[in-house]
């Protein structure tokens, strides 16, 4: 065991995520890593089990303070209040020291096929997990997956809000702005056209970026 | 290139799933499927890349008829009413021949991780693929992905209460009720308490049958 380092996990977190960027994912070793963060590749590994780890360790983090606040909410509470408290317990992961994180993370998931797969799973998981917990309160099986798809999409949207370079707000500020647009647009889902078919075929928008699974403002 | 023989994909469809429900997923072999069918592995291999396609082929298909439906939908149609046609477009693939092969397609999932995490990503890839078709008509991006995850719920829903053995309602009829009640749910989103707390604990919950990402009705 090495001595401890201060701030050794964002240290790494940030050599990382620079490193991917200026190589790529696939040709970044950890020892560059922890020669990036002047750190040695042990300390790497007492904080993260792989390179992978790095971009998604903190998802499990995140997964674990969603259900554990809808788990937590108040009797009285409302499916959609289990929902704020989930998006309220994550913003302790995305304080504002660590917005500018955030696009890197996201240009490197989206340059690598294996990681967006990734990405998509974990997105699915957290899902899963906030219905499983709504289910725990009681909430019908079907009520609670779309709730908690509700939870996820708003997540996701107030994410990309919450990353933007001039951005001021704070992420629970902004993730409940998302999940009350959310609400409202599900509670009048079917109420407007569709608009007309686009002249261009699906599968040319889905090259489009932004079509993705992250949403951009 | 050997015979044409009648039916086949069907029949090497059958034998592989019940090979796959008697010996398990990982213990089955093409050559066993081919044997059980009374074709030849070469036959297997026209119609399917590998045995993990037996499982999952059909899907791609499946998300082609949905976009398909969503973008040539009629300029008036609403984002449910492009749902709807989607889900009718599905219908083919489900019909009350093919309903016994769908609890033993799911029963083989269900006991195999790497099979669950590629239905899950399915699931994610065909929301995808609903969102960008939605987008392609000029829905807007958020509003796009909410659909599609109801789209998707509904099909989820749909698929279960399908597949039940004494069901004799067709695919297209139940998965219409199940988009209006889904439609209904999202409109009162957060009208209800999410009941209390229960005793057990989310995680007690998750390794209940049925918590995974398929819904039973």
């Amino acid at each position: 065991m090495g001595r401890w380092e201060p701030n050794a996990r964002e240290r790494l977190e940030r050599a990382a995520l620079a490193l991917f960027v200026e190589r790529g994912y696939d040709a970044t070793t950890v020892a560059e890593i922890a020669d990036r963060a002047g750190l040695t590749k042990s300390t790497f590994f007492r904080h993260f089990a792989d390179k992978r780890e790095v971009l998604f360790g903190g998802q499990d983090r995140l997964t674990e303070r969603f259900t554990r606040a809808i788990a937590t909410a108040p009797a009285t509470a409302t499916t959609v209040d289990c929902l704020g408290a989930a998006l309220a317990a994550a913003a302790v992961a995305f304080t504002a020291e660590r917005r500018d994180l955030a696009p890197q993370r996201r240009a490197v998931i989206a340059a690598h096929s294996e990681l967006q797969e990734r990405e998509l799973l974990k997105r699915a998981r957290l899902a899963g997990a906030m219905a499983d917990a709504l289910i725990a309160r009681g909430t019908d099986e079907v009520s609670a997956r779309l709730a908690a798809e509700v939870g996820v999409l708003a997540f996701g949207a107030a994410h990309a809000r919450w990353a933007v370079p001039d951005n001021e707000r704070s992420f629970t500020e902004i993730a409940h702005a998302a999940l009350r647009d959310l609400q409202a647009r599900a509670s009048t889902l079917g109420a407007g056209a569709a608009e007309s078919p686009a002249a261009e075929s699906p599968l040319d928008v889905r090259a489009l970026p932004g079509s993705g699974f992250t949403m951009d403002p």
